[in-house]
């Protein structure tokens, strides 16, 4: 990273205590694959009896440590299992150089901890196209494991930074019929993605025992309502990656019909999904996009995005004007069904527009003191159907030109 | 507008000599609708005999003048035809009074000109939401049909403008079998669309003798290779509107067989949707995405919109940051059909890419040298097929940024 940038003003105060999860440990060590002078690599291992589950970016270019990680993940095994992962080169773009490396680094994993290559799945983040540096990762593998201690996730969390501007984490704790469980996941991003720099990587733990099939279920159905309602400039990742373990340690066994696991662990993607946001590239306003009273769900995201994603939308955010004209542009342009003079927006709780004019009780200045507030919701209603989304996004500002013109990394 | 902005270091060196085109008559006026100190109404009048065609904004929500044109535009007629175009305030969002304003506008040209109304077309751009002062407009009408010249295109491409840093303008003669004929054009529009400021606004004459149909068709075609094919913040004016008026007064008659024609006004199009693009927001580059090898046509496009419309890529290129892994990156996520490991992406002659990765001849300073150029050429072939598309965008900057968000119009 050629500058070191200043902490977003959407950070929070500090990082949260995570508790022990019981049955996983991490170590972090810096091992020099780009970044000096800090920890680049980490480490986690979970016992014997964990399940596994996890999503993946949809890109048709993804990274080879992607493709590893899904041709890996559905598999049930009592074995164990182990997430490598490193900062500061993607092993992205690199061919099959970047499968070679991808495998030099699993199995390097596999043999210092006794699991099969099959249980150790591992993320890169960082430069495009460059070969990984893998022996530089592999020479550090020993001294991860001999330094693997259930209280290091917070300086996993550290390790996987790139343009993060802050280290990013959440654990609750939620009482089930059997027992008491807690969750704790780490994550990185700051772009939605910067190919050659920053990508999403989240990893998730429980010490609740999920069997793999329930775990991927939920893990898929609560990142469609959580990672994947987020967007700071449109563009996705070649590596986006999401890994959930649960040990089981805890001995309290989940079932379809604990909703309040789901609702614990939608916390816990939520609240990370908010955070990258949060830590957007030249981030100043955190909004929130409710779009309600479409024609379908689907229509209510294509909306919900369409505004989240608008330079100008996000442009008049940064200028704290509340220029609702240009909601209407992006919702006319995203191609879902609209009818102009049906629409509602509102800016807060401020009614804004409706009837397909500006409301006749709206006064710009209460629009203008609404957008000088750090977190912005803006609310549509489409006045057509019965269709919902949220998503959250950042405004556009030139610390992103900054960030991603005005230097390399 | 608030500030004067500086030309675009993109702009022409002077606006062209534009020829009189017989049987089409302009004029301007300073109605002060919302601009002080310049002109912002132009009036163009096509004699008896004239055929019209158009094509418009998609957008659901688009204004009441371009559902009013859209409702006039394909019927025959012999008696003529006006265009009136304000500029400073696009009359969208604006509920029935935007009918009412349009109707008030369109009416009086028609009594002033002797005109029927349903020949009347108009077109409105600027603040959004905002009543349109139509009797501002109306109150000068007498004046813009006194004042109607042959010669008068080049004012009436100043009076459309609004943060267009330059007037835009275009001509070209071609001959037919039946003779001469001359084709001219005027457009304005800087960001893709801002809605409250800009819009895309095309108005093309020609003294061709053209079938309504068949200019209809040429429009439409032509359209989807020139102005459909630009972008430059991805955002859609509620308000584009493109109208084309034959006036036959050259007595030359076109036929589907005069590729020659068509050609001439494929010159015309493309060189004023480039002007539009080189008067971006914020551009100091114009970039040409050229995509071959794809599954279909369609997919091709898709690919070269994802490129074009990318935060990341435009940053890079206002960076002059060759930097391909955003590309790479880009093609990922568009959606289309692609293969990592048959990707060769091209910075003008530049090989920089091959079978998913860095080309062993590439040189970093290769690349460096060709972005420091004002115009950017990128190659992608997917290998795939042979779909093709090339499509026209610039960088963004902390120009575009200003611009958006730094003030209000």
């Amino acid at each position: 990273m050629a500058k070191t940038l200043a902490v977003s003003p959407l950070a929070p105060a500090a990082f949260p205590e995570l508790p022990v999860i019981d049955g996983v440990r991490f170590a972090s060590v810096a091992a020099g694959v780009r970044y000096a002078g800090r920890t680049d690599v980490m480490l986690a291992q979970l016992d014997a009896g964990s399940t596994m589950a996890g999503v993946f970016t949809r890109s048709a270019t993804r990274s080879a440590p992607v493709l590893d990680c899904q041709a890996k993940i559905g598999a049930a095994s009592d074995e164990g299992a182990a997430i490598i992962v490193n900062s500061g080169n993607s092993n992205a773009f690199t061919g099959k150089n970047g499968i070679e490396s991808t495998r030099a680094v699993t199995s390097a994993v596999a043999a210092a901890t006794g699991l099969p290559e099959t249980r150790v799945f591992s993320s890169s983040t960082g430069v495009i196209g460059e070969p990984l540096p893998h022996e530089r990762i592999t020479a550090k593998v020993d001294e991860l494991v001999a330094a693997l201690d259930a209280d290091g996730i917070s300086g996993a969390a550290k390790a996987i930074m790139t343009t993060d501007t802050f280290p990013k984490g959440k654990a609750v704790t939620v009482s089930l019929p059997g027992g008491e469980v807690k969750i704790a996941g780490i994550a990185k991003g700051s772009g939605m993605i910067a190919p050659d720099m920053a990508t999403m990587l989240v990893y998730v733990f429980t010490d609740a025992k999920v069997p793999q099939p329930l775990l991927q279920t939920l893990v898929s159905q609560i990142n469609d309502r959580s990672f994947n309602c987020i967007t700071v400039d449109s563009d996705t990742s070649t590596s986006d990656t999401l890994l959930m373990g649960a040990t089981g340690a805890s001995g309290v066994e989940v079932t379809e019909a604990d909703t309040a696991f789901a609702e614990a662990l939608e916390e816990v993607f939520l609240d990370l999904a908010h955070q990258v946001v949060k830590d957007g590239e030249g981030a100043t306003k955190f909004v929130t996009v409710q779009v309600t009273g479409a024609a379908s769900d689907a229509d209510a995201r294509t909306h919900a995005m369409a505004i989240a994603n608008s330079p100008l939308v996000k442009t008049a955010i940064a200028g704290e004007d509340p220029n609702w004209g240009r909601i209407v542009m992006a919702i006319g342009k995203s191609g879902a069904a609209a009818d102009r003079d049906l629409l509602t927006i509102r800016f807060g709780d401020v009614l804004v527009a409706e009837k397909g004019w500006v409301s006749p009780d709206y006064r710009e200045e209460d629009g203008a003191r609404l957008m000088k507030e750090p977190e912005i919701t803006i609310s549509v209603d489409l006045g057509l159907g019965q269709g919902t989304s949220t998503v959250w996004t950042c405004d556009l500002t030139h610390g992103y030109i900054s960030i991603n013109a005005d230097y390399r990394s």
